[in-house]
């Protein structure tokens, strides 16, 4: 089993996942968000797509037996374990401009989407090719007679977790949520660790 | 009053839409669903972003006096009329492979992305940049408890419309529908009209 790794409190981090490993990533303490970005290792126009992920698996409520689609059609992640069952797949990360817009009254913060564009800049990925992101842990009900989404604290314990298996060699983006309401009023880390094809899970 | 241009069934088009001009997208027989995209004329990198404008509204339905948010942040296209006020912005348009995904047994088609794709492709626009597109008409209720999305028929009726506002220089794309189920499982017409910014409403 891999070493795990820390992404401090309203932090990111993107590294590579290749094909056939898992991803687990983990809440340490508990109610605390995550952000995930996948983009094709090999052609980073190849991204992530709620759009398409949604239309497939015909449900908001992503969970374990679940893939991930890439806005060409293509499996890049599958959600082969998950202790929580309620994730986000609506929402875009947080900019400077939609922080200031939720809380005008706090000190600004870059939040995930400016986290996630200096973590992927490395690999080539520009802030216009920031998309929806997969929001790990994060807890957004929808009132079906309405459609008013609400932001709610999640529902994820210490030591909760989700595991992705790719699908194809990928560049991953991942945060620990900087956003008040999103993580029930306190800013934690995210622990996440990466495993080989052939090793057991969590 | 300008003229009222088709799209023919199962096509799509694309055309510059200037700021303070209204889009009347108009669903001329009943029940017919019309994907629409909106980039930045001067820099196609700004693009419609669902994400950001569900944040912003904080509901799935959007309608008179919601705004349109580009990746950006900035507000693309105001809502300022709607004869329906159920219309999607959860699924991307149907592509070649989604289209044979939900429909094994038809003859496959391109889909509002294909068609989408064509019709931007003068603008600059490649497929890759096709996001999820705000889906005039489309009827996806969610159930609250299981998040289970459904595509149903439109309740729009023969002769309702939606209007929408530039606000700022667009390229917009716009189809009618190609899939079978969006529609009431028959494929029609969408009608379109561009006024200048002092032009009357419908």
């Amino acid at each position: 089993m891999s070493d795990t790794i820390e992404i401090p409190e309203r932090s990111g981090t993107a590294f590579r996942l290749a094909r056939g490993e898992t991803l687990t990533v983990i809440d340490p303490r508990g109610r605390q968000v995550a952000d995930l970005l996948a983009f094709n290792a090999e052609d980073i126009d190849e991204v992530i797509s709620s759009g398409r992920t949604l239309d497939y698996a015909e449900t908001i409520f992503l969970t374990t037996g679940h893939q991930l689609y890439s806005n060409r059609s293509h499996p890049m992640l599958e959600i082969v374990a998950d202790t929580v069952g309620r994730h986000d797949f609506l929402l875009t990360p947080c900019s400077y401009d939609t922080f200031h817009h939720f809380y005008p009254d706090l000190p600004p913060h870059r939040g995930c989407f400016g986290n996630l564009a200096a973590a992927l800049e490395p690999y080539g990925v520009t802030p216009d090719r920031i998309p929806v992101a997969f929001n790990c842990f994060m807890n957004v009900p929808v009132d079906a007679a309405t459609g008013k989404l609400s932001v709610l604290p999640p529902i994820s314990q210490a030591g909760d977790h989700i595991v992705f298996r790719a699908a194809m060699d990928l560049v991953i983006g991942l945060t620990a949520c900087s956003a008040p309401a999103s993580n029930g009023g306190s800013f934690k880390p995210i622990h996440y660790r990466i495993d080989a094809a052939d090793q057991g899970k969590i």
